[in-house]
């Protein structure tokens, strides 16, 4: 099976084209600035030898419609292409920000499906229309392909009331739906497989505690197999100290502001999801960039480092009290694959639980899936690349490969 | 010596006195409602022989000078009172809620540290200008004894910049003096030398996780004898979930509210601070009433139960691996002197990190500091009686010897 995995943003649509026999990725790209002028795509083939064969196009394209005709015609293309004709794209599976308290595992989209979407854009306003969008045009356009929804949130779906619950009145969650959800779901739940994999376990044998730090971070808890508990709430604000956002804060910090600067909730929203967090402490959002900084001494630089990697090892304590016992500690995504210091500085001191780093490990520059802990650390600490559009196109194959068999 | 200790709020008066050479309770009551017509007065005498002899009182007391007035004639009274004259009262020990960035240590009170607290009123605004009253009639009244303020914030002064700073533009620190600063300081420090005490050990040998549970609630992280990281933040909103507050939640939340339920910052407040918590959750912030609603299968009553304690060993956890080793636990103040279940629930399944609760010393119904945990728990968890009028004589006494040293 074919499966194409397309990301719509308000204002691009990110594509993966995966044959998934070998679990290969045939190509990619992304169209960005959708309907603002100076549109930009940019397409990859991936040849037989691993090479990549790449162009950049730049022009108008007025609408998503437009947007994913192009991306049909590319992988089409006889030089850039990979498919002969659009037919052999038999599934898609779509990336999507916030499924709310009903859309919580892998569905096969129909109008369904799409009208309880619809009644999540209150929780995500920013995402989810988006991911409506997409789903619309492509239906449009693969009038003939199955197409499946993956959420983001899905992963959290196994968090006990009791995590998942905030302390509001009771009316906030039955009428308003005030809880926490969780994000990056299909990040967590595909390091978590790659980590039981790498351990030689089974995921129900295992506790993990897994760690997406990329622009967003978010942390999950991974109880024999099934997520109990993430850092990320009700939106992807809360929890670690990110690029942008603040992550965890008295939340009466902001009636403080409102009352001292007079800021009132739209700029109070901008200021903590957009100028918070590492640029906000250190003017950068950027780690690399905040690591030179660091390197030449910007002492706002090197505090705002120790609060990222404080927020990681409370978090790291917390869910192993919650858990009772951990296996593994995973770190994926950019920050989380790439980042040495960080991991090192969440994972510091607590060797008397059983976590021990290995420096020289830990520095290496491998890309795969590797154990940085010493050999006698009862927790093993793994980075995993994480790879979320792998996994939703395994998630869309193995909704139809359900589907087929109940026909 | 001979000291007062009061604690003013903005409509009440609650005071202590003690002779130090022994820490013995001589007299105490509160002068409530102050200015709101029906005011009432209640003062306990302690007898030699240790039985209280009571009085109450009913009627208007205009203001807190009238209410500190009385409570002078109530100390000099021939049956009640235990001074002959007021000048017996040299030291008086003022509970003050917020010391701000300045305030970082108790203070012997001279006009500069008034002008000091009354820079700390923006931060505190419902608690400090109570304090500021009642140090003014204080001092009025009491012309010729040593004023000493001692600050709930102080013992977590400690906390290094990396737990304490929030990842807020940089400028929200500087200028406007946005950060953690933690409450129940009072009370974790003296419960944290009651339990270096009860362990025979000196407090910069051990590590502590002390949790304060009254209707308010705190936790804090007391690494070799100093506070390292305290739960609630910049006001007493932050971390637990309390009688009436909410603690942590997604900062978005009010965001979405705001849009959703068109409420304000104004109305956010009172719902996150007076109408949540376990009164938002099940209908009462007693947590013997919400005992009794679980007993009777109330769904909402067990909910609460789990996710206040659950929030506890989610702290646990986070300050076990900050401090990176634990000696103990120390359950203190209403709900954590007396709750057997909440103190179970906090503690059960973290037998592997060496926390094992002996749960017949757990549900004894001793009032004593002591020790619930089995023989054999690496983690002793103690049961330790809070005392903050007392660690107030304490301190003020101290800072007055000090002074008198130096003179």
């Amino acid at each position: 099976m074919k499966v194409l995995v397309i990301n719509t943003g308000s204002s691009s649509i990110k594509y993966e084209f995966f044959a998934m026999d070998a679990e290969q990725r045939l190509a990619g790209g992304i169209v960005e600035k959708i309907g603002e002028g100076a549109s930009a795509v940019t397409h990859e083939k991936i040849l037989e030898n691993g090479d990549v064969l790449k162009l950049e196009e730049q022009g108008l394209i007025p609408d998503h419609e437009h947007g994913l005709k192009r991306v049909v015609e590319l992988l089409r293309h006889p030089e850039y292409g990979v498919v002969k004709d659009k037919s052999e794209i038999q599934a898609v599976g779509h990336r999507i920000v916030h499924g709310g308290d009903k859309l919580t595992e892998t569905m096969v989209i129909d109008d369904k499906v799409i009208e309880a979407l619809r009644e999540t854009v209150p929780l995500a306003p920013l995402h989810n229309p988006g991911c409506i969008l997409g789903i619309e045009v492509a239906r449009a356009v693969f009038t003939n392909a199955l197409h499946v929804a993956v959420f983001d949130t899905a992963f959290h779906r196994t968090i006990p009331p009791y995590a998942f619950m905030y302390a509001l009145p009771w009316d906030m969650y039955k009428k308003h739906k005030v809880r926490k959800y969780g994000f990056h779901g299909t990040s967590h739940a595909y390091v978590a497989e790659q980590a039981a994999r790498c351990l030689g376990k089974k995921p129900e044998e295992i506790n993990l505690i897994t760690i997406h730090l990329g622009n967003g971070g978010s942390m999950a808890a991974v109880q024999a197999g099934k997520c109990v508990d993430t850092t990320m709430g009700m939106t992807p604000l809360a929890g670690l100290v990110m690029g942008t956002r603040c992550g965890d804060i008295d939340p009466a910090v902001m009636f403080y502001l409102g009352k001292r600067l007079g800021m009132n909730l739209r700029e109070l929203d901008i200021l903590l999801n957009k100028e918070s967090g590492l640029k906000g402490l250190c003017g950068t959002n950027d780690m690399r960039e905040l690591l030179k900084k660091k390197r030449t001494g910007d002492f706002h630089a090197s505090l705002a480092l120790e609060m990222y990697a404080y927020r990681i090892k409370k978090y790291i304590g917390a869910y192993m009290a919650v858990m009772g016992s951990l296996d593994a500690i995973v770190f994926t995504a950019g920050v989380g694959e790439n980042c040495a210091e960080v991991r090192s500085l969440a994972c510091q001191g607590m060797e008397a639980f059983g976590i021990s780093m290995d420096n020289e490990r830990n520095c290496s520059s491998s890309r795969d899936l590797r154990r940085i802990s010493t050999d006698d650390s009862k927790v093993k600490i793994l980075v995993a690349p994480t790879n979320e559009e792998l996994k939703i196109a395994q998630e869309t194959q193995r909704k139809i490969k359900i589907r087929q068999k109940n026909h």
